[in-house]
């Protein structure tokens, strides 16, 4: 167990710390945008330096800034990384939030704002881990290094350049991800994978300028050709109807699926945190759980054609545009499912669509039998009283496999956002109660992870 | 032939009536969002009043106003009714213009901005042929009456409750619908009805806040139940799936046929016009020309859900909506259709869904064998110098079928604007050579008819 002198520092300075997160959500960097970025990385610069991590700002090119931070430790010559980043996603439908998602505000026990989970409450966790050793016993008990991009919403477009670039910045044992939930019984959860991802927009154009509607008895629309577009994608028990889609898609081991039937499931929060009425599909707990984890997606996250103001405009659009995002597992390239989706879609007659794609990122996986995973389940035993939830995958996206796979380390996801954190939703906001027990679960891990 | 010194007036008048269709326009009136319309009626009054007509703004509730005026002759006992209307679509998407629409720019002999054709430049070229007759023989040449309604772009939807507490103020002979186009080639066309219209909006919600798009895995989506519904109302062929749709929809006759047949279709200038490469479903240039006439049609207007700014955003959307305009034909009755409509989408389990019904208009079609259209197309030839097109049915909606139906009388679609005015979208002009054709054509067949 970790020294109760850091504890103690936890607990009396957990309400500072916590306007250290509102703080930090008070300086906008949403990169959907390129909004506040440089502002935000300086802010993040500063913030690091204060708890007394030396850091800097790294460029490349006309990208987001990097801010990387690094302590040392006479303690242990092992090197754990945190990855983290601190742009956020943009803050629309803007009416649907209770308090300005720009102003971190405080109020019965959270932190409310963009961001104030995703990701900066999670980063705010980890300096304010690094300060809480620093201030009472001098060094952390490890080195520690921080990775804290500014474009991880918008697909971490640049993080391979900023690796590939500063390759031995970034060395390290083992990886703390960006993010992890807490669920509503207490529960935090350990995930060791997230999945890939391919965001691409369709763009449709039929016309040269919008037509009043009665044409439309004898031209082409680009909204309905979408939409067929889009019916041959996806049947109705959500399989993805591109041929090869599934092929390098592996059925998991035995021993992988012992740790998702022990992995605990509240589908009920799950359901109540959305007002869910059901599963799509009418899936139970059990399957519900592993399509998170193991399910490759098409989602429409965004949809546009035409009139979409109040009453009535008889118009008959040019064009039509809908934005995607296809979640991945690990065995599936982006590239060759890129390549698989233009055939398939030109084969049905829509080869003159155009697809923008966004940003192409691999699944990656740690094996759950690793050294540090067990580290960081028998710490959340301890601080928690609870066994964790252990996840063979998180549903979400991010780069693991930029660290895994170059520097062959293992990487946990795990943090203290909350199931009913709302990230990438209004009202978005931080149990400042999960700030501080996942404080000292990082202490906790870390502390038995140097002694394996 | 209509008195020389009339066409004479016209050719010396002709830049200041453009002038007057620009004032007009630079008068925003955007129905759609309620704005400039008390200001516009007030105009119209008052041009109304510099031409001779005797004007009054009529109110109902918080309807629109409409502007109602009248001009007797000593000549005949004849009284034929001119209806237009006074509001606008909305201008989006701005940035395509090339000019402020609601300044009415004069370039290159057109008229440009929101309303130059639909329905400002119609309107002022009927109220230049009263000017004309007035400052020329001091009186016109028949009784005139003027109804000038400001909610035509939003589905009409109080003319009924006007006409009807004002029946006796709207009782007339004839009727001239509110516009009509002038082929590239110069040829004008008379068209004898209208098709009808349901316009409605389909909401669908599946969750009480938007969710992060890893949830898709899980949750039900709005954006793919919208494709889904959508993909069962209409078939590849443009064929509508709502059972019975097409029951109560009659073939025409062979003289009809004929008329039809007869009709010039100029399907170059049409594709040109929208910049289209062919016609939807590969049509020819005749099933092109039968459509606009005569098929119901399905348009998707518009259609949202989700982010759809510069970038990605990893949401799961909660809600979706589109909106779709029917256009119906004389034999259809929008109640029936609703009614078919809901138990259709009901029995494919999409209940739950939210229609909002905008508005709906029945279809109406005059005899092409009536004295009035014979006028009209004798008074083309006399004028134009060519055959004018016959038109069975405009491919627009209006709600001829409130005059036509309850008294009784004739009604011609016909009128100043071009296949290339852009109605309805960005660049909407008037060209002033078709604003001085149409006024002497106007002339001429009120002369003819009130002699038949």
């Amino acid at each position: 167990m970790v020294d109760k002198r850091l504890v103690e520092y936890v607990n009396n300075n957990i309400e500072r710390f916590a306007g250290d997160v509102a703080r930090l959500v008070s300086q906008p960097s949403v990169s959907a945008r390129k909004e506040g970025l440089e502002e935000c990385a300086e802010l993040v610069r500063k913030m690091m330096e204060e708890v007394g991590v030396r850091a800097r700002i790294l460029k490349y090119q006309d990208a987001a800034p990097l801010v990387y931070g690094e302590i040392s430790s006479s303690k242990s010559s092992k090197t754990v990384l945190f990855y983290n980043h601190y742009d956020v996603q943009p803050e629309d439908p803007r009416e649907l939030w209770n308090s300005d998602p720009f102003k971190g505000e405080i109020r019965d026990g959270r932190v409310y704002g963009r961001g104030a989970s995703d990701d900066k409450g999670e980063l705010v966790s980890r300096l304010k881990l690094v300060e809480s050793y620093v201030k009472t016993f001098g060094e952390p008990p490890c080195n520690f290094k921080f990775c804290v991009e500014g474009e991880e919403e918008v697909g971490s477009v640049h993080l391979h350049e900023y690796v590939e670039r500063n390759s031995e910045l970034f060395r390290s044992d083992a990886v703390f991800w960006e993010y992890g939930e807490i669920d509503l019984a207490g529960r935090p959860s350990i995930a060791l994978g997230m999945k890939g991802m391919i965001y691409l927009e369709f763009r449709v154009k039929e016309l040269e300028a919008d037509a009043h509607s009665s044409a439309a008895a004898v031209l082409p629309s680009a909204p309905w050709k979408l939409v067929r577009l889009l019916n041959i994608l996806k049947d109705e028990n959500e399989r993805i109807l591109v041929p090869g889609w599934y092929d390098h898609v592996e059925n998991i081991s035995e021993e992988e699926e012992a740790v998702l039937k022990e992995q605990e499931f509240d589908a009920e929060s799950f359901l109540k945190a959305y007002g869910a009425k059901s599963f799509v599909g009418n899936m139970n707990a059990e399957q519900a759980k592993k399509a998170l984890a193991l399910r490759p997606t098409a989602n429409i996250a965004g949809i546009h054609s035409g009139y979409t103001g109040p009453g009535s405009k008889t118009v008959l659009p040019s064009e039509a545009f809908c934005k995607i995002d296809f979640r991945l597992v690990p065995e599936q390239d982006p590239q060759d499912l890129m390549e698989k989706l233009r055939k398939y879609i030109t084969e049905k007659g829509f080869g003159d669509i155009e697809i923008k794609v966004e940003s192409m990122e691999r699944a990656a996986r740690t094996s759950f039998k690793d050294p540090f995973v067990r580290a960081a389940r028998e710490a959340a035993q301890a601080v928690f009283g609870v066994k964790p939830i252990l996840k063979l995958s998180e549903a979400g996206t991010g780069p693991l496999y930029v660290f895994t796979k170059r520097y062959g380390v293992p990487a946990v996801v795990m943090g203290v956002s909350s199931t009913d954190s709302m990230i990438h939703a209004p009202n978005e906001n931080l149990r400042i109660e999960n700030l501080r027990k996942g404080i000292l679960w990082f202490a906790e891990t870390v502390e038995r992870y140097i002694t394996t």
